[in-house]
């Protein structure tokens, strides 16, 4: 399995922008041989340009990406706002290579009175298979409780998909808790993030792709651009014994 | 409240040249005005010298070490096999300045085979409170469940000790795991490790006190000596928010 991330500034509001980068980001993809390529979180229509009423013509988005995803035959994950009748959600969609939805998923730990004033919190973990590999879904501040990881890999997730918009200074995220999430759960983690700025946010950039030891397979700088990674095959390659006791963890009792 | 941790060859079953380094520490420590020293996992009589019958005089090394701390006036963590009339455990002792007992810890996660058939793995997580700090215990692969460490910062404690004797090539351990368990848990933690080699086994040294934003506050090479960092005590000082959630974690449910 071939992942990809595509990192890029955020399209700031501009969605006929932000469908240019994310037509070039899958034909790059498809050229490179990536089966499953990942974007930013709410990279529609741009992290910090998310408005509280649906923007004008925003049902026709996900079709679209749809219909891309198809032509260029590239399965895409991508962060997107999610209207519904009573709230707003920061989610995450997954869509197979030939247009199909493969899964969706809600964040859960929104980041910060931003965040929480405008979008509603998730409540239930996803997992879905593709290609012969169990992936799950994470957006950005969810990787940094590794509870969160720790559903999926117990639900047999080997990558996990996490869209982002980390920002500055926070680039102990990437460097730090990214690996260790890989690491601690023996599966491999694509944490793609927003770089540049976007009002007053500026991102961090560095998108990884970590492996099972925890060591970065491939990481960006803070300029856009694509970056490939085939998932390690054997989890334990790297002589890591963790997953083999993952059914025992913590069977400890609280301090008294 | 200032740490430090001594890193140092195993004394490989030689007792007498194992409590002249923790002499030689603890007085290192005095002059440093370090107030709670940690020093490795199974230090006496070396992590790879432990023996399924208890040593000779085996009684006398927890009163000579509580002797040596009232001597010297500092607190000292070590890991020491504790023998009961139907066990053994990889256990963790924290001594007081006065000589007093404070906690002591026995692994949850034992390591590999060896460790499996000499030691019985312990089944309570341990916090103790000295000079208004509130402290947790942890040994070696205890770490890499982050589920061990999060029970201890639930109960509040500031600050983990971690005797270990992590071996090659498990730097990621010290590099990615123990940084992460210290931002992800707002928390500082010394990991206190074994240099140098012991039979099959060569240790990675690298020992680490690890501050609440991940960063390292100071890291030993592959030599041995004192190393020494002061708790921060502003736990949020670098701006993260983690903590302030730390009662939501993880309010979602399962896949289905």
């Amino acid at each position: 399995m071939r992942i990809g991330l595509y990192q890029a500034p955020s399209p700031a509001g501009d969605i006929p922008a932000g469908f240019a980068v994310i037509e070039a980001a899958l034909a790059g993809a498809a050229e490179t041989g990536v089966q499953m390529l990942v974007m930013p979180e709410l990279f529609l229509p741009g992290y910090n340009a998310v408005t509280a009423t649906m923007p004008e013509g925003w049902d026709a988005v996900l079709p679209r990406l749809r219909a891309l995803c198809q032509t260029h035959g590239v399965a895409l994950t991508i962060g997107l706002p999610e209207y519904t009748e009573s709230a707003i959600y920061n989610s995450a969609y997954a869509i197979g290579a030939k247009g199909e939805m493969l899964a969706s998923f809600r964040k859960v730990q929104l980041y910060g009175p931003r965040e929480a004033a405008l979008f509603t919190p998730g409540d239930q973990h996803v997992t879905f298979d593709y290609r012969g590999t169990r992936f799950g879904l994470l957006i950005c501040y969810d990787v940094e409780f590794p509870e969160h990881m720790r559903v999926l890999t117990r639900a047999g997730a080997e990558v996990i998909l996490v869209p982002t918009a980390n920002m500055m200074p926070f680039l102990n995220v990437n460097v730090i808790q990214v690996p260790c999430r890989a690491m601690e759960n023996a599966v491999t983690i694509a944490y793609a993030n927003l770089c540049g700025s976007e009002g007053d946010l500026d991102y961090v950039g560095c998108s990884v792709i970590a492996g099972p030891d925890g060591y970065p397979l491939a990481m960006k700088g803070t300029g856009p651009g694509l970056l490939v990674a085939d998932v390690p095959t054997d989890l334990l390659e790297n002589g890591i014994p963790f997953a083999t006791q993952l059914a025992d963890y913590c069977p400890a009792k609280p301090p008294v």
